[in-house]
């Protein structure tokens, strides 16, 4: 029992937490203002935008399109992007706050990711500490919109974390929280479905070669970095500039693949993907005075465009504006 | 879609891999004999002599003792162990088959962990790919009952996974499979429960430093490794000649501690489990006289064994015989 820095002094540390976090993290405010089953309001608009209307019924490890494989031995194929998104660097919290204020921390950054990743259509698959394992793609959308949302998603996410959230945690003196990301995506022959577990301890879930590499990829990700596999760089040829291979950023050629069947001679390539300069090219994004980026409202009327004869950006707001009341 | 090694042949593939399997793993063997919602029967009489019932009706994320947390923001505290068990090595199955056949060992070695972890009174809290995060501890054990019976699940399972899977495996030519896993322990109040997540994408879970660091732990395990923190070690302080600081392995001392808050002068090591050793002390493990392990029949009457002024191993079976009907 003697292994714990604030047991001498709880109130100490209770009180000089609360005043640390009171600017940024308010349990209250945050329990408001990133409320349950409904989106927060300027993702709502975003939503509406891009046409989408998040699931909030969804269940973890039950893909709505595989259901019915739970409670049997079935299995059978269907494409999948799956996808790693680790949050790190979230362990040193404890390092300055009590395991309360981490959980709302964590809780919160978890729960931003949820709301994004739905209303770019993603199927939150497992909760995983402050990550998630993701997956795009279903028996309506082809697999190359599946996957430009999922590089969406990522993007939008990672500049999250990278900007918004760190600056809140900058202000409080906490070293970088960041993502790092994973992603690859196996067509229908690669990816089989079925129930995994016993009974109610289980879930519906891929086996995969692109599933395990997805996970892998994450590991070789830099921080706020993401990385995807050659099926992923293949479905979006319009945006192969966007794609590197992991060893021209290494150095390493041994890096290139991210695995090998060599008596087969196939290899399977690992790309960093540039996430920034491709969230700049989304008709969604602008880039504010200030080099932020911006969610647009794409419902400003023609007539108003027309007037300045420039693309105004009437109404603009943060993507995650509402985390923080008094931001 | 070109990078697939078995997409020019996949009939003789297919049957080649069905032949290389036929001994080892058969579909329709293993789903009869890796029964749902009921033990293995070599299983069964084990949990029996242990006075366990395993309860196969429980849910993931939905840990018993803080099920009413779900659909809420209220937390609460309470001492758990938590464990990551981490099977390597999977990925490279694909490299030798095709994803139905990976499916049915990596499912087959997961129900084994399952069936195990139950058995030792665990509550399984995630599966996670091949992998498992599984919890132990409950209102009604005390916190040193838990930490043996996490340390015994531990060790049967990497025992079955290096000897009698390995063998399964090695006879197909596949090169090692392995565990990791990672085990510490926090007390009341260093654990938060809560609900992750948002409606029915959540889970009831645990933020705690002691979570974190079971994780972390587990990467810095060897091949069949376990590794604990110092709050494991100190609950049991009968077992301490099984546990050895992780930098005397590494020759670092850099290794000594998993984590350190300088400003409050905590450090917290991390220690390689000897649980070979450990396997061999319990009374419920017999040596065979090819040195294997086997669970003993613990029954057998006291006439018997005064008869022979000995301990008969009247009944010895394998843990996990009944996964492979040929073997």
């Amino acid at each position: 029992m003697a292994a714990d820095p604030k047991s001498g002094n709880l109130n100490e540390n209770w009180n000089k937490t609360k005043g640390e976090l009171r600017k940024a993290f308010s349990a209250s405010s945050l329990s408001a203002s990133v409320p349950e089953k409904r989106l927060l309001p300027s993702l709502e608009t975003f939503a509406n935008e891009l046409g989408l209307q998040p699931n909030f019924n969804q269940k973890l490890g039950l893909h709505p399109d595989h259901e019915h494989l739970k409670y049997t031995n079935n299995i059978e194929n269907d494409y999948i992007i799956s996808m790693f998104v680790d949050i790190k660097g979230s362990t040193n919290l404890f390092k300055r706050y009590r395991p309360e204020t981490v959980w709302i921390i964590t809780n919160t950054i978890q729960r931003a990711a949820i709301h994004t990743c739905l209303i770019f259509g993603g199927y939150v698959h497992r909760l995983q500490g402050d990550g998630l394992f993701v997956y795009f793609g279903d028996k309506n959308t082809s697999t190359e919109l599946s996957v430009k949302r999922a590089l969406q998603f990522a993007g939008i996410f990672t500049y999250f974390v990278k900007t918004d959230l760190k600056q809140l945690f900058n202000e409080q003196g906490i070293e970088d929280i960041y993502t790092r990301i994973g992603i690859d995506l196996g067509y229908d022959r690669d990816v089989i479905w079925g129930m995994a577990g016993i009974g109610e301890i289980s879930e519906v879930t891929t086996c995969s070669l692109h599933t395990s590499l997805a996970s892998k990829m994450q590991s070789n990700a830099v921080s706020n970095g993401i990385v995807v596999g050659d099926h992923v760089k293949n479905e979006v040829i319009a945006l192969s500039e966007f794609f590197t291979p992991v060893c021209q950023r290494t150095q390493n050629e041994n890096d290139r693949y991210i695995f090998r069947i060599q008596d087969d001679n196939w290899n399977y390539t690992q790309y960093d993907f540039a996430w920034l300069p491709f969230l700049k090219k989304q008709d969604y994004i602008a880039t504010d005075l200030h080099g932020d980026l911006q969610l647009k409202q794409k419902t400003i009327s023609t007539f108003d465009r027309n007037i300045n004869n420039l693309a105004p950006i009437a109404a603009i707001s943060k993507p995650f504006y509402g985390f923080n009341e008094e931001k």
